[in-house]
C-alpha cells in the first residue's frame, strides 16, 4: 500500500506526511491511496468522515455510482482495458476501479489496483500544470474521469477493428468459428455495456451538478464527459447490432453453401444414375430370340449407344448449366 | 409453530413469554413466529396492529412489496435456493419467504418455513453480537434482508458455473439435450428474475428511507443492499445473452454437421458413381463386329481400364480435398 | 332482462321493487342489471345521472377502465374463462363484462350476459353475510371485481398445464401439430394478456384510491387485487418465455431429425456404392489376354472378393459407429 | 375547389356566401373547404387568423397532430381506407387527411381531397339533425373525427380476413407466395401503426380537454374517441403477433416437408442399393473352379436369391413403416 | 478558413470587415466561419464569449445537441449525404456538422467543412431575400436547420428506392449478394438513426423554446422542423421493419429452393434405382437349370422386360407429378 499527499494552489504545490493533518491545509489537498490492504484506511476513514459502508465499495466489487454524503460525495468508476491473446474472456477486458471522496477542498482517491489514467493525472498535479493547479479538488476528479472514459474509447476501437475482420470472413462461412468470435465480440460489448451504462448515470448526476462540491464552471467539464457517455452507449449499440448482421450473413453462408452442395449432388446424380442404368440394360442376359436384344448384335450398336449416352449428359449439362447450378 | 420473542437493547437481551406484552417493553423487541397454522397468528396480529390482509400475503405466495401502515411497515422477501439433482424445475428453485412488520422499536417476523437466513441472524442476536445488540429493530431488518440477498448470489454464482458448462459442449453440437439444459437455464433465469425485480423495487422503498422506521443512518444500509440488486438484476440479463449466444452457437455446429454429412455423401457419389458407370460400360454383352466394343478384347484392355477409373478417382479426391471437403 | 334491487345494511336486508327510489334507501343499494336490451338502461340511467355514453361501454365491446364522473365512478372489468374442446380460438376464450356504476352508498351492475363471479356476490350478500353487509358500496364492488380476477388464475393455470403437455412432446418431434398447439398458446396468452392490462391499469386507479367513492379501508383490499393482477400479467410473460423455448427445442429436434436422416443415407450410400461398384468391375467382360481379368479365374477369386468385400463393409461400419453416426 | 359555408344552431341552419363573414355570425360556423389549389385558402387564412405553417400542413403530407394556437386548436387526422385488388402497396392503403381549424364558435376544415367520413357529418349538419345542431364546433369536429377513426375499424376488420385466410394455407405451405402475403399483411399493419399512433397522442390532448375550445361536456366524447384509438393500437399489436406466428407455422411447416423428402430418399436409397449390389454380385463373371460361384449353378439358386431380395426389401419397409418414415 | 460576417435588417445587408467588432452593430450580426484551423477560432470566441469546451465541439465528432450558456445557445447539427458508387461504407454516407452560437442579434456559425445547406442560407441571405432580412437571429438559425434536416429526407428517399430494387431481388433468391445489401442499408438505416435521434431530441428543446434567444413567433417554425424529425425518425423505423420483411423473404426462397433440389434428386433417385436394379437382375449370371432366369430365354422376355420397366417410370413420374414435385 502506499499514501500520497499533496496540497497544491496556483501558488506551488506541497508533498505532505500525514495525510489526516492535510484536510485543513491551504489549497487542495490530495490523498491517493493505491492497493491498501483490508483494515489499512480506518485511519483515513476518520480524518476525512468517510462511512465504512463506502469504504467496502471502494476496495469491493461494485457498479459505478455517485452517492452524496453530508460533507463530500463518494464517486466510484471503472477503468477498462482489453488485452489480447488470453484466454479466458474474464481475463481479457481488464476492469479496474477507483473512487474518488470528494469534499470541498480535498480529494481521497483509492485505488485497489494502480489505475494507468489515475497515474497521469497526479503526475501532472505533481509537474504543477498551471491548469490542474489553478482549479479545485471537483476539476481534479474530472481530469481523472475523463482519462479513465477514454480508455472506454480505446477499447471500442479495438472492437470496430475485430467487427471489421470478421465482416471480411463471414461471407464464405470457412471457418466454424467465425460464429464463435462474433459471440466472443458480442459479449466484450455486453461487459462494456454493463460498465457503461452505471458509469453514464453516475457522471449524469455530476453533470447536472446536484452535487454541492462541483463548481458552476466544473459542471460544464462533467457535462462533456457526460456527452462522451452517451456517445459510448451508442457506439456499443451499433456495434451490437453489426454483430448481429455480421452473423446473419454467416449463417445463409451456410445455408447457401448447404443448397450448393445438394446442387452439385443432384447434378451427379442425374447425369450418372440414367447412364449406369443403359449400360445395365446392354449387360442384361437376353436372348434366343430375335426381338431379344437385337442390338447386342446390330454393327454400330456399341458406338451408338456410346455416342447416345453422351448426348444425353451433354444435354443434361447444358440444362444445368443454364439454370445455374454449375 | 415456534413463536420466539426476545427483547434486546446495548445493556443485554431477555427472552420474552409472551409476545403481545413484550411490544412495550423498554428495548428492541422481536417475535419471531416460524411455521405458524393458518389461524394461528390472530394474537400476534391483534397485539400489534396487523391488518389480517398482511397475514394472508404473509401465509400466502405473493411478490416481494414493501407496504407502509399506520404505525408499521410491511416488508415481503423471499429466499430462493437452488437445489441439484431434483427432476421437476419447481422443485429445483426452492423458494421460501419471510414478512417483516417492522414497528418503531419492534420487529415480527414470519416464516411459513423455517428460512436459513433468518435464523443465522437470530443466533446473532441471541448471542449478544454487539452491534446489533446496540440498534433498532430497522437494522435488524436489514440484516435479515442482506442475508436473504446473498443467497441469490450463490445462486447465480451455480448457473453461471452451469454456462460454462454447457458452453464447453455446444461446439461439437453432441448430445442433443445441451438444448434443453439451455432452456432450463432460461428457466431458472427467468424464476430468478421474477423474484429479483420486485425485491429490487421493495428494497428501492426502504433504501429511498420512505417508511418513517427507517432511520437515516441505517437508510444507507438499505441502499448498500439495493446496489446489490440492481447487480444481481444486471447479472441475470447477462446470464440470459450469454445463453442466447451459447444457443446460437449450437445451433450453427448442428447446421455445420448437416452441411459436412451432405458434403461427405456428395464426394462419396460423385466418386464411386462414374466409375460403376464405367464398369457397368464393360459389362455390355455387344459384340460380333470389330466395333463393338474391342476393348475387351485389347491385350491390356483391363489393367487400362483400371488405371483410367484409378486416376479419375484420385482426380476426384484431390479436388474435393483442395475445396476442404475432405 | 332482470334488474334486481337490495337495500342492505348491517341490520338486514331489504328487496326493492323500484330501482329509482332505492337510491335514496337507508343502507347500500345495488342494483343489478342482467342481460338488458339495447334501450332498456335509460330509466335506470336517469335515477343514477348515469351518463350515455356509459350505457353504451357497459353494452358494448370496450377495453377495462375505470372512468370518475361528478357522483360516481364507472368500472368495466371483463370475466374471461377457457372452454376447451372448442375449434375455433373466439370461442374459446369466453370473455364476459361487468359494467359498475359506484356511488356513494349505491352500486349499478350491468351484465350484457350473467357473469358468474357477479352471481356468486350477489347471493352472499342476499344471504345477509355479515362481512359484506357491514360494508359499503365499494367493498361489495371489490368482492365481485376480486372474483373475476381470480378467474384469470383458472385460466393460467389451465395453460400451465398445456405448456407443460406440449413441452412432454416437443423433444421427439413426432407431430407436426406441436408447433401449431404452441402458436395456439401464445394465441391464448396474447388474448388474456390483452385482458389483464387495461384492468391492472384500471385497479390500479381504485387502489390508489383515486375515487372518492373508494373508502381508505376498502382501498387496501382493491391493492390486494392489484397485487393479484401484477402478478397475472408476470405469469402471463413467463409463459409466453416457456412457450417459445419450446418452440426452440421443437425446431431443434426437426433439424436433429434431418441431420440424423442425412447421416443415414450417407451410410447407406457409402457402404454399398463401393461394393456395388467392385461386383460391376468383375462383371465387366475383359478376356483373350492373361492379364484382363485373371482374377475370374483364380480358384479362390469369388470367395477372396466376397470376404473382401464384407471387409471393406465392416471396417466402414465400425467407422460410422465409432462417429456415433449408428 | 369548393369552399361551403353553414351558420347553424338549434333554431336552424343558413348557408352563407362570405366565409370570412360568417365568423362573426349567430351560431357556429362551419367553413368546409375541399380540394383547394395550393394558394387558395389566403382569404380564408387571413379572416380565421390561421398562421401559414398551419395552411402548409393542412395542404401538405405531416403526421396526425394537435397544435394551440392563439385563439383556435389545430387538428389533423387522417383518414385511410383498404382498396382491394390494387398491385403497389401504396395505392392500396388509400390515406386522406383533413385539417381542423377549431375556434370559439367556429370550426374551419380543409379537406386536399374530399373525405368521405366528412362528407356524412357535413349532411347531417345540413339536414339540421337535432343532436349536431344544439351543439358547438367541438361536438362537430368530435363527429368528424369518430367517423374517421372508424374508418380504421374497417381496414383491420378486412387484415382480419387476410390473417385467418392466411393462416388456413399456412399449414402445408404449399404456394410460395403465402410468406409474401403475410409480410404485405405486416406491411399494412406497419402503416396503419404509424397512422394510428400519432393520431391517439393527438385525440389524447383533445381527451385530456387541454384546448380551451373543447367544452367539459364534448371532453366525454372525444375520450370515447381515444378509447378506441387505444383498442385500435391494441389490434394493431395483436395482428402483428398472430402473423408472425402464422410465419413460423409456415416455415416449420417447409422444414418438415424437407425433412420428409429426406427420409423418402432414404428409403428409396436404403431399399434399392443393397439389392441392386446383390444383383451386381450375381453378373460377376468368376468360374473355372468349385467355389467360384458355384450359387450360379444350383438348381433353385435364382428362385432362391429373388425370395431373399424381396425378404430384405420387406424387412426393410416394415422397419421403416415402424419409424414412421413412410 | 474563411471568415466572413454580415450585418443586415430590414433596411438592408452591409459586408464586415472585423467580426468581433460586428457584434454591436445595428441589425443582426451573421459571422460564418469555414474550415477553421484549429487554434484559429480563439479571438472570434474571445469576442462572442464562447467557452473552450464549445470550440473543441464544434471542431471535434460528438452528437447533435443544444446547450444554453449565459448569453448565447449553443446548437450542434449534422448533415449527412449518401454517396452512391463508393465502396467503404464510412465514405458512403458522408457526414458534415455545423456549430450554432445563437445570441440575441447574433449568430456565429462554424462549419469544419463547407456545408452545402448553410451556403444556401447565406447566399438567401446575401442576396436581401426580405422574409429573412426582417427577422432575427433565431429565425436565420432555423432556416440553416431546416435545410439541413430536408437533406436527411433526400437519404430516406434513396433508401426506399434501394429497398424496393432489394425486394424485387429476394424472391428469386439468385444472388447471394441481396443479403449483404440488405445488411448495408440495415446499416445505413442504423447510421441515420444514430444521427436523427439526437438532433430530433436537440430540436425539441429549440422547439418547446426554451433558450431565450428563440422569440415566440419563431418558435412554430422550430416545431415544424422537430414535426419533420419526428417523421423521418419513424421513416427509419419502418425502413428497418421493411428490410428485416425482405430478409425473411430471402431466406425462405433459400430454404424452398433447397428443398425444390432435395425433391428433383428424391424424384431421379426414386424413378431410376429401380429399373437399374431390374437391369442388374437381368444381368445375372444363373444358369444350368429351368428354373434360373427362364424369362432370359422367353420369346418376348427383353421387351416385355423394357415395356415393364418403362411403366414403372411412367407409373412413378405421373405420381410425382400429382404431388406436384415435378
Ligand atoms: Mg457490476
Ligand atoms: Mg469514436
Ligand atoms: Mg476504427
Ligand atoms: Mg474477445
Ligand atoms: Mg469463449
Ligand atoms: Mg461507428
Ligand atoms: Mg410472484
Ligand atoms: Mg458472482
Ligand atoms: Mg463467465
Ligand atoms: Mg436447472
Ligand atoms: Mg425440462
Ligand atoms: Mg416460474
Ligand atoms: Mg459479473
Ligand atoms: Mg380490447
Ligand atoms: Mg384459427
Ligand atoms: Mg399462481
Ligand atoms: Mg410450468
Ligand atoms: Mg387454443
Ligand atoms: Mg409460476
Ligand atoms: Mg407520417
Ligand atoms: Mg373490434
Ligand atoms: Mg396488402
Ligand atoms: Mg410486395
Ligand atoms: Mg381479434
Ligand atoms: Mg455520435
Ligand atoms: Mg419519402
Ligand atoms: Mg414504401
Ligand atoms: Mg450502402
Ligand atoms: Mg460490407
Ligand atoms: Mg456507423
Ligand atoms: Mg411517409
Amino acid at each position: 500500500m502506499t499514501v500520497d499527499t499533496i496540497v497544491y494552489s496556483a501558488d506551488g504545490r506541497t508533498p505532505w506526511e500525514d495525510p489526516a493533518a492535510a484536510r485543513d491545509a491551504d489549497g487542495t489537498t490530495w490523498v491517493r491511496v493505491v492497493d491498501p490492504p483490508a483494515d489499512a484506511l480506518d485511519e483515513v476513514a476518520d480524518a476525512y468522515d468517510i462511512h465504512p459502508l463506502e469504504i467496502e465499495d471502494a476496495l469491493g466489487n461494485v457498479r459505478p455510482k455517485v452517492e452524496e454524503f453530508d460533507d463530500h460525495t463518494f464517486v466510484l468508476v471503472k477503468d477498462a482495458t482489453l488485452r489480447r491473446g488470453d484466454v479466458t474472456f474474464a481475463e481479457e477486458l481488464r476492469v479496474l476501479q477507483t473512487a474518488f471522496f470528494l469534499g470541498d477542498d480535498w480529494l481521497v482517491t483509492v485505488e485497489p489496483q494502480r489505475v494507468e489514467a489515475i497515474e497521469t493525472v497526479w503526475e501532472r498535479v505533481n509537474r504543477e500544470e498551471p491548469r490542474l493547479a489553478s482549479r479545485g479538488a471537483d476539476f481534479t476528479a474530472y481530469r481523472c474521469i475523463d482519462h479513465v472514459v477514454d480508455d472506454y474509447f480505446s477499447i471500442l476501437d479495438d472492437i470496430e477493428d475485430d467487427i471489421e475482420a470478421v465482416e471480411d470472413e463471414v461471407v464464405d462461412a470457412a471457418g466454424g468459428d467465425v460464429l464463435e468470435r462474433i459471440n466472443d465480440l458480442r459479449r466484450d460489448l455486453l461487459s462494456v455495456r454493463r460498465l457503461l451504462w452505471p458509469t453514464r448515470e453516475a457522471v449524469g448526476v455530476l453533470a447536472r451538478g446536484d452535487p454541492v462540491q462541483i463548481s458552476e464552471d466544473t459542471e460544464k467539464y462533467y457535462r462533456d464527459v457526460y456527452d462522451h457517455l452517451v456517445q459510448l452507449v451508442e457506439l456499443v449499440e451499433t456495434y451490437r447490432d453489426l454483430t448481429s448482421g455480421a452473423r446473419d450473413i454467416y449463417l445463409n453462408a451456410l445455408s447457401m453453401s448447404t443448397n450448393d452442395v445438394m446442387k452439385k449432388l443432384t447434378v451427379v446424380a442425374t447425369v450418372i444414375l440414367p447412364l449406369t442404368f443403359v449400360a445395365g440394360v446392354y449387360g442384361m442376359n437376353f436372348g434366343g430370340s430375335p426381338v431379344n436384344m437385337p442390338e447386342l448384335g446390330w454393327q454400330y450398336g456399341y458406338p451408338a449407344v456410346m455416342v447416345g449416352m453422351g448426348a444425353m449428359a451433354g444435354i443434361l449439362l447444358v440444362y444445368f448449366r443454364q439454370e445455374n447450378w454449375l
